[in-house]
């Protein structure tokens, strides 16, 4: 058996989350939404990904709906994918994948994209968990509390 | 061609990262690292997912220093797989992953683990981007600058 049943129905919300985005392409995809795609065309050359492999991505993402299609802005035939509410609220994760990549993934001074604040063009801040007094928690801070039953980190 | 060349040397830190942990397992390898397993057999236990792959998984993270193998604490034969600073880094990344799957994975009232603060046992926080002041930014209060030569989102 090379895959664990399903994480659909998993009490842990990292497995169930994992389930949904855990995947390279669907996270692509949203970051490219975010950055103002919404054409299939446009994610397919941005992306350098199969067509097939685009499509269902895409169709699955509109499934769990963090895609809605909508008409086409210009008026053509053509759909567009835009972001709901839902896939708008995994920008945190984005940030955090990105802060992360960009401390430990390039070498000093190494080039790379940087997400900046639209009005300043000053880089975002470091996303930090804080506290409610706004002190910051480290992991050790913390614990997962799991199910009575004790299934499921 | 089903996949793109690499994301190893891209200038989008979202996708280099991606290329590291944008996979299932290795995320979840991680999230159970944080919840203190150790032991090969423990994250097979705790994952069900078939040795080969797990085997492969680990070995790959300790590849990228995300984790470091240290003698068992028993002082048995048996390594043991223990975060590194790198990997300890990932924590706001499977936080904000937590709780977007938190906020839209479970129906209301739906039991899952959660994730609370160690002294107090209360949940923890929210995870928001904010600016120096304090002020939250949302995705619309961005942008991302993007390299000179245009590759790459």
């Amino acid at each position: 058996m090379a895959k664990r049943k399903t994480l659909k129905q998993d009490a842990c919300p990292v497995a169930r989350g994992l389930d949904v985005v855990g995947d390279l392409w669907s996270l692509l995809i949203v970051r490219d939404a975010f950055d103002g795609v919404r054409r299939f065309s446009a994610f397919q050359k941005n992306l350098g990904v199969a067509r097939n492999i685009l499509s269902d991505r895409l169709h699955k993402l509109v499934g769990h709906g963090i895609l809605a299609v909508s008409p086409a802005s210009d008026g053509t035939a053509y759909g567009e994918y835009v972001l709901t509410a839902k896939g708008q609220a995994l920008f945190p994760l984005l940030v955090s994948l990105r802060q992360w990549s960009e401390q430990f993934l390039y070498r000093a001074g190494e080039p790379h994209s940087t997400l900046v604040r639209q009005d300043t063009g000053q880089p975002v801040p470091k996303l930090r968990l804080v506290d409610d007094t706004g002190r910051a928690l480290a992991p050790a801070d913390t614990v997962v509390r799991k199910l009575p039953s004790g299934e499921a980190a």
